[in-house]
Formats: C-alpha cells, sequence, structure tokens
C-alpha cells in the first residue's frame, strides 16, 4: 500500500448516482477524465483483466476466434448499411487530415462482414464466429452511473456466419449457452428477455439483463416464463368489438375540463352510463410528439391511446427508431393550429385530417399525405367507443367509434406496460422489475451481408448471401454490475475470482514484530499463488486500514496486529460470516484453503 | 487450419512496398482497414500479445504500475499545454454532441500529469513510475510501411514523477535499462542514440533505433562511441577565421551558372584562386524555404548552407517543429521580389534585408523586422569567404566575408550529415545508418508539471513542482520490427518468443494413418504445452502446405508424411539449419526439447 498508486476517497464523487459508481471511484478503481469517459487505475485495471479473461475463456470454449478491428475507421462501410446516418447524434464523426469522414465504431457488423467477404468464398468455410475485446465509442446524450452508460467502453462482440436458417440458429444458441456461462462464473444474476433489435436490425434478440433497482431497463415477466424487455412487449390485440347498435357520435360542452380526472367526473355527471361510470379506460387520449429524423427532418406525430395510461417514451423510442423523440413544444404547436391544446381529436389526424402536398424531389413523385401522422395503441381496436377532443376548445366527443368515425396510418406500441397485464403469449398477468442489459445478441440475418455483398458458393455452386449473428457483452458495463452487486455500505466486496486481490493482509499498531510478521505472511501467501495486497501503511490508524480494506473489497482480510503477541492473527472474510482468531503458524495454510474454495 | 481464419495469399499487397508489410499481409497476420489503420487476425493478434505480455513483465519488473488511460480526450488539458496546436494536422479532432472539443490522444503526458496532481501531494509519494499498453492515434501525412508508420497504433507509455533532478535521472535510466532487456528478449537489434525532442519538449531523449535498411530514421555512430539520430546531429563549429586582409567584395558578371558546377567551372576559369581551384563548398547556397506555422501562419525563411551540402528537409524539419516545411512556391516568391532565383544573396535576407513593420496586435508592440527570415548553418563563421548570389539576374559576388559584409537571423542545424563528418564530441568520422525508431525516453522535466500545476510538498512542507520522465515504446511498430528483421524471401521466420505458434505439423499425401499420427503428435505436443498448428487440409499439395508453412512462419516444422511408412517423420527448423529424420517414436520428445531450448 505504501507503493501502490492509490488514494481511497472518503467523500462520494459530485456527480455519482450510484452506489457502483461511487465506490469505485472512492475505492481508486477508476477517475473520471470526461463525461462518460474513464481512466483505469491499478486496481481497477486488475478487475478488468480477470473479467476479460473469463469472457475470452469462454468464447474460445465456444470455438470463437478472436481478432482485432481498429476503433478509428472509414465512413463508407457504415454508410452502405445506413447506419452512418441512422446513429444519428450517437455517432462520433471526425475528419482526417485529407478531410476524409471517419467514425469511432460503436460496434463492428460492417467490418466483420467485410472481413469475411475478403477472405472466405465458400460454404465449406462457415460457419465461422470470429470475436474481439476492443474499445468501442458512443456519443451519449447522458452518459450516466459511471461505467454502467460510458461513451467510451470495452466490449466483447462476436459475430457468426452461416450459410443457412439452421446454421444461424445453432450459431445463436451456442453463443447464448456461452453468455450463460460467463455471467455464472462472473457470479452475475441475469435474466434472458426478448429484445428490440433498434439500429442493429435483425430478425431476433434477446438481451441479458442483471436484475437492480438502479438498472436502467425495464423488464417483464410472467408466472408462465415470458420475459421481455418492455421496449419488446407486444400489446395484445382485443377482438374487434361490433358497432352497429353504437349511437351516433355527439359533441358536447366539456367546460373546465383541463385533465382526464375531470374530463370523466364532468362525464358521469353530465352525460351518465346507464350501464357503469365512466372511467379514465374510455377517454383516447391524443399525445403530440415530435420526431426528429436521422436526416434531421422534424415530423409531427400524434400518438392516440387510452386514458388510462400514459406514453412510455422509451417504448416509444425503440418503435420510432433510428428517429429520435421529444414532446411537441411550441413551434410545432404553431406550425399545426388544427390541433388544440387539450382538446385534440382524431377529426384532424392522419388518414382523416388536412392533407399537404409535397413537391417531387430527385426521384421520388409528388406526393400528398396527412399533416399529421396518427398512429393508435392496438388496444384501440374497431367497434371500441371513446370520448376524446372535439378539436375545439371546451368541447368533447362522445361515442366516437374507431373504424366507423375515424382510423390511423398504423398502431404503435407506445403505451407504459403496467404490472398486472397480461402477457403476449397468454402465460398470465406480467409483473416488472429493473435490470442492467449485460448482454445482447442478436439473430442478424442477412441484412450486412446483403447491403455489403458478403455471399458465398453454396454446395450448388450458388451465389448465396451469409446469415449473421452478432453477440455482444458490455465488459466494463459488466465490471459496473459486479460492484453495483457486491457492495454494501462500507465499501466493495468482490467475489474472489474477479477480486483485484484475494487478501487484503492489515498490519496495525507501531510493533515492528507485527509488520515483520505480516510482511511474511504476505511473502508466503504470495509464493502459493495467492494474490495479497499488504497494508504496510506505517502511520496510518488501525480504524482506517480497516475502513479501506472494506472500502477495497478483497474477499479475505487478514488483521495482524495485538494478537500477534498470544500468537493469533484474525481472518475476516469481507462478504460476512464470522471473524476468526487463527495460530500464527496456520494462518498460512487456512487462507489459502480459503481462497482455493472461494475460487472453485 | 481447416478451422482457422486465416487465407494466405500469393500476391504481395499492392500499397505495400517493405517485406514486414507485405509478409504479414500475405500470411493473414493484419489487413488493411483503411490507410495507416490495420485489422488484426489470429496469427497476429497471438504475436500482439506475447510482445505486449514481454513489455508489461519488464516494465512491472521495473517497478511500473499499470493503468490505462481513454483515447478520447478533452481538449483543455492540451490546450494548456500548447500541444492542442503544437500537434497541427497531426492531432485527429472532433466535436462531441454538444459541440465540446476532443482529441485522439498521440500521447498522455498532459493525462498523467493531471492524473498524478488528482492523486498524490507530498514528496513521499514520489518516485512513481506508471504505464499503459494503449491504442494511440495520429494523422499521419503519409502512413507507410504498414504497422511501421500507422495512424491507430498500440504504444506502451510510461511516465516517472520525481521531485529532484537526481530523482529523474535514476528513474530515466530504470527506463532505460528495462528498454535494453525488452529489446533483448525480443530479440531485437537496437542502438540507443541521442535525439530531439520535438513536440514533446523537455531537456533531453534518446532513441532506441532498430538498424535496418528500411527504416525511416538515419542515425549516426563513430568510432569513439558517439551515436545520434542524424536530426540531433550538432555541427561542430569552426573557429572563427581573421578577414582583414580579405579583399572588399566585388560584383561579376556570371552568365550561364544555372547550377553550382557550372558557377564553379566558371569561377576557376574567369576569376582563379591563386592558392587553389575553387570548388562547391566555397559558394554560399540560399534556399529559399516555406514554414507553415501551427496557427496557420507561412513564413518564408531562407537557410544559406555551402554549396557542397544539401538542406536536409527533416533536420530543417525538427529544427523548427512545430511548424511544417516545405520548399518554397511561386507564390512566395511573387510575395518576395527581391528574391532572384538563382541569384539570393544575403543582401536582401534577415538583419539587412528590406524591414517591415507589423502593426501592434494585442499586447503585442508593433513591431519591425526583416521581410525574411535568414538562417545560416553553424560552418559559416565570422571571417568565411564566399562566392554567392549579388540578387541580379547573371551576377554573383566574391569575396563575401561573413560577419564583415553580412549577418544572419541565427543558426540552423539543416545541412545534411555526410559520412565522414567529424562527430561533435571529437570522437571520429561518423557513418551513417538507418534504422525504425522503436523506443523513445524523454527526460522531461518540469514542462508539463509547470503548465498544468503538478507541485508537491517537500521536506520543508514547500510546494515544488514535480519533476518527470515519458518513456514510449511502439508496440505494434515493434512487431513489424520482428517481421522485417526475421524473414526471408519464402516468407516469415518468427523468433520462438513471438511466434505464434511454436511449431506448425503438416500433415502430407492421402494417407489416413499420415492424418492420424500427425494429429495424435499435435494432440501429444498440446498437452506438454507447446503450442501447435497443426495443417490438416485434405486436399491441399504438399507444395502448397509447404510453402505456407514458410509464409507463417513457425520456428519449427514437423512434416509428417511419406516417410511415416518407414517410421520416420520430419522436423524442420524455419530458421535455417538442417532438416532430421526422426523416428516418429521420439519425435514428440525431441520437438518439445528443441522448442524449450529456443524457449531458453
Amino acid at each position: 500500500m505504501t507503493s501502490l498508486f492509490l488514494r481511497t476517497l472518503r467523500e462520494d464523487p459530485v456527480d455519482a448516482e450510484v452506489a457502483s459508481h461511487k465506490l469505485l471511484v472512492r475505492a481508486g478503481y477508476i477517475r473520471r477524465a470526461a463525461p462518460g469517459i474513464y481512466t483505469w487505475l491499478p486496481l481497477g485495471l486488475r478487475v478488468l483483466a480477470k473479467v476479460e479473461a473469463i469472457v475470452r475463456e469462454e468464447m474460445e470454449d465456444a470455438g470463437g476466434q478472436e481478432v482485432h478491428f481498429p476503433a478509428l475507421l472509414p465512413r463508407e462501410p457504415y454508410e452502405a448499411t445506413g447506419r452512418w446516418e441512422e446513429y444519428g447524434a450517437n455517432l462520433f464523426r471526425l475528419t482526417d487530415r485529407k478531410d476524409g469522414d471517419y467514425l469511432l465504431a460503436p460496434t463492428h457488423e460492417e467490418m466483420f462482414t467485410l472481413l469475411v467477404k475478403d477472405m472466405y468464398s465458400s460454404y465449406k468455410e462457415l460457419p465461422l464466429t470470429l470475436f474481439q475485446i476492443q474499445t468501442k465509442y458512443r456519443d451519449e446524450a447522458r452518459p450516466r452511473a459511471g461505467l454502467i452508460r460510458g461513451r467510451e467502453f470495452i466490449m466483447k462482440d462476436a459475430y457468426s456466419f452461416d450459410v443457412t436458417e439452421e446454421g444461424l440458429e445453432a450459431s445463436y444458441q451456442n453463443q447464448r449457452a456461452a453468455y450463460q456461462r460467463i455471467f455464472t462464473r462472473l457470479g452475475l444474476e441475469y435474466v434472458i428477455v426478448a429484445a428490440t433489435s433498434g439500429a442493429m436490425g435483425g430478425s431476433r434478440s434477446e438481451e441479458f439483463l442483471n436484475p437492480t433497482a438502479i438498472g436502467e431497463d425495464t423488464f417483464v415477466r410472467s408466472p408462465g416464463g415470458y420475459a421481455a424487455n418492455v421496449e419488446a412487449v407486444v400489446t395484445p390485440v382485443p377482438e374487434a368489438l361490433p358497432y352497429d347498435d353504437a349511437p351516433a357520435a355527439h359533441v358536447e360542452d366539456t367546460p373546465d375540463t383541463p385533465t382526464i380526472d375531470s374530463l370523466v367526473a364532468l362525464a358521469n355527471e353530465r352525460f351518465p352510463r346507464p350501464d357503469r361510470e365512466w372511467t379514465a379506460a374510455d377517454t383516447l387520449k391524443n399525445v403530440v410528439l415530435a420526431l426528429t429524423h436521422p436526416d434531421g427532418r422534424r415530423e409531427v406525430l400524434v400518438v392516440g391511446l387510452p386514458g388510462d395510461r400514459e406514453v412510455d417514451l422509451k417504448r416509444l423510442e425503440a418503435a420510432v427508431e433510428p428517429a429520435e423523440v421529444e414532446p411537441a413544444g411550441e413551434a410545432d404547436f404553431a406550425a399545426h393550429p388544427e390541433l388544440v391544446k387539450g382538446y385534440i381529436g382524431p377529426e384532424v389526424l392522419g388518414p382523416q385530417g388536412p392533407q399537404v402536398t409535397v413537391p417531387a424531389e430527385g426521384k421520388t413523385p409528388a406526393s400528398s399525405h396527412s399533416a399529421v401522422r396518427y398512429l393508435l395503441d392496438p388496444r384501440v381496436v374497431e367497434g371500441t367507443r371513446w370520448i376524446t377532443g372535439a378539436n375545439q376548445h371546451g368541447k368533447h366527443v362522445f361515442d366516437l367509434v374507431a373504424g366507423r368515425d375515424f382510423t390511423a396510418d398504423g398502431t404503435i406500441e407506445a403505451a407504459e406496460v403496467r404490472a398486472g397485464d397480461p402477457a403476449p403469449d397468454g402465460s398470465g398477468p406480467l409483473e416488472l422489475a429493473r435490470g442492467i442489459e449485460i448482454g445482447h445478441i442478436f439473430a442478424l440475418g442477412r441484412k450486412y451481408a446483403q447491403a455489403l455483398g458478403l455471399t458465398v458458393l453454396d454446395e450448388n455452386g450458388k451465389q448465396v448471401v451469409v446469415t449473421m449473428g452478432s453477440y455482444g457483452i458490455g465488459v466494463t458495463r459488466a465490471l459496473a454490475a459486479l460492484a453495483e452487486a457486491n457492495h454494501d455500505e462500507a465499501g466493495l466486496a468482490w467475489p474472489a475470482h474477479v477480486a483485484p486481490m484475494h487478501v487484503q493482509v492489515v498490519a496495525t499498531g507501531k510493533d515492528q514484530a507485527v509488520f515483520e510478521a505480516a510482511a511474511s505472511l504476505t511473502a508466503e501467501l504470495s509464493a502459493r499463488g495467492v494474490e495479497v495486497l499488504y497494508d504496510d501503511r506505517p502511520k496510518v490508524s488501525p480504524g482506517v486500514k480497516f475502513k479501506d480494506a472494506e472500502l477495497l473489497g478483497a474477499p479475505l482480510v487478514v488483521v495482524v496486529g495485538r494478537g500477534l503477541a498470544d500468537g493469533v492473527v484474525e481472518v475476516r472474510p469481507r462478504q460476512g460470516g464470522e471473524a476468526v482468531q487463527v495460530p500464527v503458524a496456520e494462518v498460512a495454510d487456512l487462507v489459502t484453503e480459503k481462497v482455493a474454495a472461494l475460487l472453485a
């Protein structure tokens, strides 16, 4: 400790919200260099190396071959797949001295595809799985939680190449199994959930989420085994209702109903239903949003959903990707005077709304479309009857029937998912939980191979497009998740196989014999392959040393102090359990055994 | 080999000039992703890991502690030291989504300085040496020779922190010794030469050069042990000559003397010297150059040197860094009509030239300076007599005496160094050679600590500025140098400790028994820790397999083929030496022994 480049901090860093971030900084594992960009200090680098080694071993065992791509890449391949634009502001772009366009890669599908295209030409050479452990970049709008959402981070990314669907499925399952082994070895709890594919594209994807209250991802589970990221939850569509007997829509004065609650109260008072009370679920809420497309174009979108549900912006964002979304602003309303705030109804939206003619541009013929795109929650099926805005201040329309009185441009998964909602596969009511995305696997299919021309000759001598999978683990994020899952108020408490050291030996007091015994124990343990950090600081109080040992989080702490006079030292397990007094002659054996047991 | 991600190429890549580049690509070790940016394939990555491991071990043995900094860094620290500008077009710059300025770090002095400032505060915590093995970026104007001059590359960079000069000297010598051990272990020949510090700054630096004809650096050596990069060679200054008896300068018609040779011939014919013939060394050549300063300002510079020497642009560049230099163009001459091409003489240059008044700007007072800066080769000492241009077409001036008839703005080390020139320390005539810079160590002194405020309390409780050293090894470049030094026409021939595999087992023919014996030998050797690549390709001819084995460069090749029927296999050392026939029962032992011997 006297020579280790380390300063522990008593105060939490001001920008830290979550425990792993606070503790990794306070314990001198990492240090912030810029928002979302961290420096690895000696102890942090040791943990990182151990996490990487486990990932590498399992990737190799799964038949993956390691390569290493540059982080700085030319624009062209990403242009060919459309991702240069689709990534929008999340992509770090730069130009070189010759004004060539480059990017800092957030992921490497394009480059792997081109590499295999460059090297292979026959079905006989497939299947193939390549991987790398490499530094990646993403210009996050809101980097947060330390390593959990960073702008420079380490990923293990793997890519599989197959000729047939069955081959892709086998490669995908092979990686999926490797991921299960990796997270099990790391000691990271995980749930595998269905996920959306986002900018990656592809037919199917699953996420590995580490359940934790501080997770950024919300996921759902049903008693029958359904599990999905909340963005991927598909709303079960109710059956259409008959509406032959439905009364005609009628506009009513509804003064002073600024909220759905006040509207429902007024409806129950002034226009009571014979069968039951009106509820918020009888109202159709039309939420105005603004999309920004990758090409910079701004579009006003209205989402119609039952009034008892909110729009979930993350679900909406996943549904409209690569566009970015935000609540509409004053300028958006000003551009669309037909939108009467608080009283927006379907009549001015989508197919039934005012039409706008767009002049021809390039190859596109001139077109006429509605001024405001209108998308409905899947629950708004044909025949459902709604109270909704009448597009005049102080008025709502009643008995407006979907399919009879209005239609939309389509449906959208944008409404919040709630505990108790039915699972889409009928496996029971959903419960919600939060997690950190530590892995994501994609059955990409032929998207990248098609765009970049990766074909091989099949058995019949015919060129066929290769089908691919892509498989990512956030290595630095997994480390943060480990810190998050293994800490208490006093500090970190690492599982042995990723701890920067197995044992912290603490010498207390001023007695020379104590320091000699501690040094000799350190030497003895090190000779046996046990990794020891020896707190040999001469003028630091025992209290501070114990605090530091708890903060740093070695699985075992051995205290050499006053007891030495009686021939004993103390062995404390960091993760809880009894501290034991051990005769000094036996301590090296005991600690070696305990470490071996922890690593087993 | 049937599953390894590898395709060897018979043709050299079109952009490759040097053998290491050609062979590393042809043998499937690396592949170009963009100019100066490479992808590492499985075999290349194995060599890289071994080189890194040797570097890491020696750094740790020398007391270095490993950390890892981001590559993407904010502008501010580099602004504080002036390097944001000084690096000019060599720096990759970018902005993030919030328009913050960032760079891809070419080296990390600033960040290490700030980290230590952030963590340490007392002299007691020093000395300290930190290092990292990390990906770096440099937007080279002319990336070349594959990994030798790349734009994304791996460096080991180390930094030492001391309070005293003696401490810095000890840290510097410690790293210097570690470098000697590293290059010795890598099997890379090296010469340690005095060097210029360039953009790095600092008081002293030395380079480790790997001597090779394809090296970009020229260095000199003397019989007495002087060694320097040619940029760092200091010209011994002759003593001033008396010139009381020198005749007055006289302008003569010198028609048709476009070259120095023609001028000398005319002088000998028309104005013969009584004592000896005129030679080119009697003429003063004034070379017009254009500097571009980091702030974009362009400046015309004239260098005066004896007519028998050329300007060495690399020496000149080192002398004027951070400015970039090129021969003056038409626009530069147009801006300076006093420069009469082919007849330029001192009278219009420097102190005696036309003066220009620069208006005051900011805090700078208005100043008057000569239009064209004039710098002289150190050999042009006071009293030397010259034939040089008379600033009129067709005329030269004779007996123009330095110090009497003209002066300059200073001297510059810009003339070529020639074999036979005297060493500056009097240790004899210089010989020239070429090398690859594989390491560079700098005694930086207090430049960075001063600029960034890194101080510690000394023994007397006084704040003192820390003194630093910085020590770099081009890891990927060292790998290329190894490939360059260990190849022949047939391919690579790795030293065992960095080879991607120790042995290549080649099965030839179609006999099932051959393939079984080869597979069994591979398994046996692998079980003993010998790294084997087994060429198990079923339908590839022996000739192609042998060619591939030679191209890939494992230190030993074991051929299992026809001889198996007689109970023997062949063991061929790649680096030369006799192929031997070995009884199949003994081959595992023999190969294990040979590998152990190669690794010893």
